[in-house]
């Protein structure tokens, strides 16, 4: 008999106006990117992830992250966060006003070497300047660990070099290490073992799980990781975004699909599936393809046959 | 801490040329049906559900059921099975030299009137007789329970209700019987839930499961089943198939997605990956769209990009 004792509530984290669109080969008009962080903040999200303060000649998806943050309406009791590379990008993020940054060190040196151009102790050492000056100016700090369950480059990443990178994460400020399989590849045996590894060194509410569903399996890696306490998780409205290893292969784990299966579970999140799904049924459009979300789409499905 | 003693190795249904057909809007031409049957015993699978001896006044997909039992090259060591509604079927059944029958009641009186035209006891007696005739003969029987995880009409299932149904499924000769989710909306609590109670009178080796991926969550109740001991899955090549209550909606969980799911568990199944690919592969353009599969699309994506 397997033990089945859920949490009663997770908080979710949305990623799709960031992760989503910074992966989308479409540049989404700014006024839409705005509707589309309102709609997901009405719908009842806490925690959106609005831009990244990247340069826009490596990421031209968010060049217009201070727009954006200008533009959107804000509600109160919603976090609204952006990606920050550097000192430079902390800066615009603070004179957009936004409520947290986040970090994105990576757990395989090739993958931080070609990603971002940093070793990875350079990266924690980029990280902690970033936190450093974030914190000092009452900004919270999340941390991304980027290939925590597989390197393109590398192929597996051992779970204790994973515990020990989330440990310095910590150790630096971040309140919040989000374990991220950048490209779709973790099962959920691999989840197991890593969150076993990594809670030897850091409590379990410091930990999210952030998945894509490139090979369908991130809804089966969030119930490993609702097993192991896991009690955050990341998505993205409609499964916006794609994988930029695997062009063509789907993205981010859908809010719908992680909204259905939490609701099964008995589990409260928060936001409206029926209003998410508005959300990404506006955006859809814009992207230029169908959004890969099997609950958008059964949702679609079933208004447009009866 | 979760318990996470998997099976050394699980047995998969390949569906894919029945129910995964039978759900597609196009009518797909018999002698890619056969190739499609000879590639899956290609690459490793032992039990083929190869098509269904139904009136083709109602399911007009599987009208060519003889023509394509007829046209398969029979491996040894694989089990070619079809689907029959009633003596009839089962006499054509036996005349294309099927290895095993399947039967199909449901778990809820609605559908079952409205889907076979009969009551639940209808239906029962109606599946005592074939099973007693196909037994007799020297053929299986196996049993799918419709709508044990939910009715279109009825909602959800009493768990104690398919839990009858199965005992008396197995008590008139099934030797397994596939608690089936017609409507893709099992969430993996639920399935937890109805095995506990299923697996009070049955044991759980004699039960299979067979998911639609119709929200997302196919794999993930796979997972509460493996965790609960099941040893058997059905799932379609490419992911095969609609679902009639949603049209446009996905259809069955993808053999791909589940043999990449039990890889990474480390649970053996027999088929190869890339050999079931190539199945989809060359059946795709006969079905008028994009298989769903994830694992299927990654990898096209790879091959078509690097």
């Amino acid at each position: 008999m397997t033990e089945r004792s859920f949490p009663p509530q997770v908080t979710i984290v949305e990623v799709g106006p960031r992760d989503g669109l910074q992966n989308e080969a479409a540049f989404v008009p700014t006024l839409e990117k705005i509707a589309l962080v309102n709609r997901l903040a009405a719908a009842g999200h806490t925690t959106i992830e609005v831009s990244a303060f990247v340069s826009p000649k490596w990421v031209p998806q968010m060049a217009d992250a201070a727009q954006v943050f200008a533009g959107i309406t804000r509600r109160p009791g919603v976090r609204y966060t952006a990606l920050v590379p550097n000192l430079q990008g902390l800066s615009r993020a603070r004179e957009a006003r936004v409520d947290e940054v986040a970090v994105f060190p990576a757990a395989s040196e090739t993958f931080s070497k070609g990603n971002i151009n940093q070793t990875i102790d350079e990266a924690i050492a980029n990280a902690r300047s970033i936190a450093s000056e974030a914190l000092g100016a009452g900004l919270r700090v999340r941390a991304y660990l980027s290939t925590s369950f597989g390197c393109p480059f590398e192929g597996p990443v051992a779970p204790a070099r994973v515990a020990e990178m989330t440990a310095r994460l910590i150790d630096l400020g971040a309140y919040e290490v989000a374990l991220s399989d950048t490209i779709g590849i973790a099962h959920p045996r691999q989840v197991s073992d890593v969150l076993d590894e990594v809670t030897k060194r850091v409590p379990v509410g410091n930990l999210a799980l952030h998945f894509h569903d490139t090979r369908g399996t991130a809804l089966v890696n969030v119930y490993a990781g609702l097993e192991a306490g896991v009690l955050t998780f990341d998505a993205s409205a409609g499964g916006l975004g794609g994988c930029p290893y695997s062009p063509g292969a789907t993205g981010n784990l859908a809010t719908e699909d992680l909204v259905f299966l939490l609701d099964g579970c008995g589990i409260t999140t928060g936001p409206r599936l029926d209003a998410i799904a508005e959300a990404s049924r506006a955006i859809e459009p814009h992207v230029g393809h169908a959004l890969p979300s099997r609950v958008f789409r059964a949702l679609q499905a079933t208004s447009e046959h009866g």
